[in-house]
């Protein structure tokens, strides 16, 4: 834990500059928008210890594969999202001297994420070697209404001399990766041009040939009054630049706009992007900083009012909560389906790759009930279009007849993970990514999904589970061997609860969409079927088979679900009472210590639990969380979560409390001493989950909506808003009473604690807490 | 398979010189002494493709480790084999043009390695591209006898031609590792000079500051007399060497002796190898080509006397087990106890260390027969020696109180490996080094070794053991989870037979040895119960209990002990039945595949039935055999000979041939393309053990002999040599009778087929064949 954020409802705040905790700020303060995004790296020279970051979305780099030992099936290489050159830039330079936090002492320090307007502000007085102090302010953000622009407004005032103060603002090709396997940079340069109050740069990745356009455009003001200055124009090696220098009085304001503009050939020929940028960074230009703030704050004050959470009564939860949502919306906006949720976003390096189970088991949940259900859409499809390579993929693993794999870590389809325990064998992503489907349907009746897209993808789904489980001969059942679950602490076990239940909802779900489909649209099925070669009778028989007589380990003597075989052999000591310096276990054990252990990193048996809840009855869920809450580490962003939602399902609210503020505040307090690597903005959806599943106590099944709301001690009153079947309710809640807020035109059906309520549109219907 | 070989008794030969062939030769024609080993890489300039390799005992390089993704605990680096300085080089030039033989054309290119005598020859005529053809001989060996030196005969005969020909000897330092995994060179040049006639070179490894010398004297003759050429000079960056040009006549042999001595800083102070280089080489020279050549080729005469195996009417298998014999006493002589084993020998770079269980499974049955006991005691001694590594190896992965783990893959007794599932789940190692104590104590009654080193190390593991088992509540059993086996087709598995069952031993021997200990020397053991820290009562009483209640997985309805828990869980398809363009599996299967089929790479409940066959009777084992033979695939080269010597116990003599061969000639036939990398070494010992303990059927147990011959059809008859309480004798085995000769001073007893044979002194003692 490292504590060093000032608690604020709508505000993360730094006060008093530590060099220790920059690279965690940097995370912590990173801006987005969907399309790109920055972490809050100094635009000034910063000579101590930084992770520099500036993404632009969908372009990575295939970094050559870096294994000890290679086993057949590895892919080549491994995705890497793309440290992009620099547009932030601005070196300061007083009488002279760089200016430089981490050389010179530093007064009043303060940083601000301001999350209601989403802006990125610094404010400090920094005293030079020479004695000269100046006040600084440096205000930024990312456009969310002009996507392709970022803007930066830096002031520098004298305060106790007069002299000469320049600005050099910026562009850098000239970046590095700092997880690179071999050392290399991903860049070449393309183009670069500087002009008086302009420049431009473009560069190509390696390999792949992305290209992506860098430009800005300049204004300097005298207190806040624009002054011409004729710039030193600067060129060095992938870097261009303009240098303004202005002698300054004591007490004077001398800032500089900064407006760059960011395309990439994702969205233009790689022929136009020079072109594309310099007209995109001109209409930002025109625009101006202010009114391009305005727009920009818009749609962020839309953005909440769809989305937000309000918490009374517990700053640091209505801080963390909110927090999570506002990365999550600088992460994705759900307006491109090539584009999928990173699980550092755009705030690091580390984990490369865009796409993990993680986005259809908990980011799906999120923007399924607060965002248009396109959003939704977009990254189902986005999967659908990833058909064919998880078709590949599970040939190279040998499964056949149009069997699907999906990657386990994939930027564009293709399998980017390199450990056997989980690139071949952590197949229970499957499962999520059919169940997201299932889960949109529910939400929206979009039915149509199915035949258009989302028929062919299950399809693929259950072929491969088909395959991948095998008859046992001893067991007399079917079994499915040699997996890694959610609980990624164990690797390579024998009928995983888990993936051997959502193998089995997979194919049931697929045989209900096949009558669904068909009924709905008998064209479509048969077109579906010749294009997938479906057998429909032989191939659903075989899913009834194993269906029916699928293997699923359980204890008797305890009546709980077994994680997988031989669970009950390991040595059981439970987690209080495991020593405290042995804390995080990753941190202490060797791996086969971990594995042999009980310990759970992450939600298992309780995760399936949890995604097929309406098949389990209280006692066996309570039965199942007191079994494996007690052995779970919670090593994993991903866990808390769950249990939290588990917990308040139960009746354990203080547990539901414990873990929803440990999902929350992850990142800010940095429980796990990892937030300098970037967020965890996949688990930050799981956040809201805590408080929608599991206080609010939402649920979808058949298409109808559940609420069954309890509140933490520690909470006043709180709210949600949530978008079902495309209509906009709010839900509060307090001590006393449950108020469900129609936004709607239409009239809304819910359950509240399993009461049927109508509310007529733009209706308030109130009910007695239980 | 590659068979381009020709078949002979005592060589092996290869007629015409085909590039694609190239580095297998190199590997197969490799030289070495036990003190340093040449791959068979060509003296003059060679432009296709070779892997040159040049080793020095004992010297070794840690690179640092490169993963993937890294876990707890892995070690820091992978120790390598280096190559180390080319001292064999001589540059040819015919009239200004390198001779180089994959650019000129060869005619009855013709290499031969004589093993009885231990040298290398080659003979080929060149073509050069202006029509010059020359002929040429080259001979060298590693001396057995003068073991700091090597020498090289090269001449050259002008067969249509009187020209210039020049001869440049060289040595050269810089030199590189193929699989260095940065890419970066593992040696500095510490000293180097050059003169007339001679020239050395210092250099020293990287990280550690190992040094070699090398130096080199040469003589040149006309037709076998000694001409005097005043050489030019030559030094390059880390090159030095002499070029001596002469006019030759059509017809007239030009020739060159290079005597060179190789020393390492093992055996000398850092600053002292330059004139211990010189010295040596000035011995070496002195003593003369000839001279050097005779003291040598009788010391391999000695080795054939005391490990010489006969095979009659039938080359293949004879040159097969002389191979072997030969190349394993080239790489190991055990007169340096810091020495061991590598698995490729002095012949390539793959799989660096120099040290894995091989040792103590396979090589240690052919030394403790072959060689005198020191050899096997040495060999033991070095694991004694690394034991404090092992309590600190062990102390990594969570152990205490002295529990030993020694490592998989070893230099100086520090874990290199980096693969979690081998590295740390790997641990039958530890079984095999205790059994080899054991195994060595039977064959000398050497029990004072127990006393001296041998106590120690079995309560180092067994205490590992007693630590690495827990009791499962479920099975109500101790159980061992999350292994591997030695059929590394199966990761992290729980209770394997093998593993379970060597711990098992380990525990009840180490009791037995403490007993022994005790009763011969109380003393000795009170300073090991000091030295250790050994609480016999509490310690021995644990290991009891856990050794009477020790969990082994059986099927009850085949009679038959499972390899691991859920063996019977998977699809049981024979090899038999596998699409043989799928194998070998490894080559065609990704690894989640292979780990769920139920394909065995090689012997693993066999290995257990082999190592402890005492305790099984033979129908438990024939049961065994006939289950987990047809299962096994035999992808590892250790794999063969265990079935060999099964299925000869068994009487399945077709089945025991059938694996000789596929062991004694996997690298001569290169059954699984991979001989350019190096040879199978220590698999070699595993070859000897299938003729002698296969078809002879040796065995020792309470330090009593036993014999139970059988001969394949396809053999007349076949001869052995043992060494066994330091008596030697020798054994012929012919398809009427069973001969033992006595070659010892004192008179020796046995058992052939059950029945007590005893030999007097010189006496040879027929038996009738059964």
């Amino acid at each position: 834990m490292r504590e060093y954020l000032i608690h604020d409802e709508w505000n993360i705040i730094e006060e008093g500059f530590q060099p220790e905790n920059h690279k965690s700020s940097e995370s912590i303060f990173s801006l987005g928008n969907g399309k790109m995004g920055q972490r809050a790296n100094f635009e000034e020279t910063y000579t101590g210890p930084t992770l520099q970051g500036s993404y632009v979305a969908g372009i990575y780099y295939p970094d050559k594969t870096r294994v000890g030992w290679w086993k057949n099936g590895y892919p080549e290489y491994f995705a890497k999202v793309l440290n992009s050159p620099n547009w932030i830039g601005i070196d300061v330079q007083i009488d002279g001297h760089f200016l430089d936090l981490y050389t010179c002492k530093t007064e009043n320090f303060r940083r601000v994420l301001n999350m209601q307007e989403g802006f990125l502000l610094r404010e400090f007085t920094a005293i030079m070697d020479d004695g000269k102090k100046v006040a600084v302010t440096a205000k930024r953000f990312v456009s969310m209404a002009d996507t392709e622009i970022g803007a930066i407004r830096y002031s520098v005032t004298p305060l106790n001399f007069e002299g000469k103060i320049s600005f050099t603002p910026y562009l850098d090709g000239d970046v590095e990766n700092e997880d690179s396997n071999y050392d290399e940079k991903f860049w070449n340069l393309i183009d670069m041009e500087a002009h008086s109050g302009e420049a431009y740069i473009v560069t190509e990745t390696k390999k792949l040939g992305f290209r992506a356009g860098f430009g800005m455009m300049t204004k300097t003001f005298i207190q806040g009054v624009e002054v011409k200055i004729q710039p030193e124009i600067m060129k060095k090696e992938a870097w261009v630049g303009n240098r303004f220098e202005k002698e300054v009085k004591e007490g004077e304001e001398f800032s500089i706009e900064k407006i760059v503009g960011v395309t990439s050939s994702l969205n233009y020929s790689k022929n136009d992007i020079l072109v594309a940028t310099k007209k995109s960074t001109k209409a930002g230009f025109d625009k101006g900083f202010d009114q391009l703030f305005s727009s920009h704050s818009n749609e962020w004050k839309q953005k909440w009012v769809h989305s937000d959470i309000k918490i009374e009564g517990d700053i640091a939860a209505q801080q963390g909560i909110r927090f999570n949502i506002f990365h999550l919306h600088q992460t994705y906006t759900g307006e491109d389906e090539r584009l999928n949720v990173g699980p550092k976003g755009f705030t690091g390096e580390k984990y490369g790759g865009s796409t993990y189970w993680d986005t259809e088991a908990y980011c799906i949940p999120f923007f399924i009930s607060t965002a248009p259900s396109n959003v939704t859409r977009n990254l189902l499809i986005y999967r659908y279009k990833q058909l064919d390579k998880a078709i590949e993929n599970a040939e190279k693993l040998g499964f056949k007849d149009g069997a699907a794999l999906y990657p386990m870590v994939t930027m564009n389809g293709e399998e980017c993970h390199n450990e056997w325990e989980i690139t071949f064998e952590e197949i229970h992503r499957n499962g999520a990514i059919a169940f997201a489907i299932h889960n949109y349907i529910r939400h929206t009746n979009d039915f149509k999904y199915l035949e258009e897209y989302g028929l062919e993808v299950l399809i693929g789904i259950s072929r491969f589970w088909s395959q991948r489980v095998n008859w046992s001969g001893e067991k007399k059942k079917y079994v499915m061997l040699g997996v890694t679950g959610p609980n990624e602490y164990e690797n390579n076990i024998n009928n995983n609860w888990y993936t051997n239940k959502m193998a089995t909802w997979c194919m049931k779900y697929t045989t209900e969409a096949i009558a669904k489909v068909k009924q709905n649209n008998a064209d479509a099925f048969n077109q579906i079927c010749n294009k997938t070669n479906f057998k429909a009778e032989v191939e659903l028989a075989k899913w009834k088979e194993i269906t029916d007589q699928m293997y699923f380990p359980f204890n008797e003597e305890i009546n709980v679900f077994m994680q997988q075989d031989g669970y009950m052999d390991k040595e059981h000591i439970l987690v209080k009472d495991l020593d405290p310096k042995q804390r995080p276990i990753n941190q202490y054990w060797s791996w086969d210590r971990i594995l042999r252990s009980c310990y759970i990193k992450q939600a298992d048996t309780l995760q399936g639990i949890y995604v097929l809840e309406e098949e389990f009855d209280l006692e066996t869920i309570k039965r199942n969380f007191e079994f494996y809450e007690p052995r779970t580490v919670h090593e994993s962003s991903l866990s808390p979560c769950v249990h939290s939602i588990l917990a308040a399902k139960i009746g354990l609210t203080d547990k539901a409390y414990e873990m929803y503020l440990r999902t929350s505040r992850l990142d800010i307090d940095d429980y796990n001493h990892e937030a300098h690597e970037g967020l965890h903005i996949t688990s930050m959806a799981g956040t809201w989950m805590s408080v929608v599943e599991g206080f609010g106590g939402k649920r979808v099944y058949d298409g109808k909506l559940y609420l069954n709301p309890i509140i933490p001690k520690q909470w006043k009153k709180y709210a949600f808003r949530l978008t079902f079947m495309n209509n906009d309710l709010e839900v509060i809640v307090s001590k006393d009473k449950i108020e469900v807020v129609s936004h709607s035109d239409n009239p809304i059906e819910l359950y509240v604690y399993g009461k049927l309520i109508k509310a007529e549109p733009h209706q308030i219907v109130e009910t007695e807490a239980h």
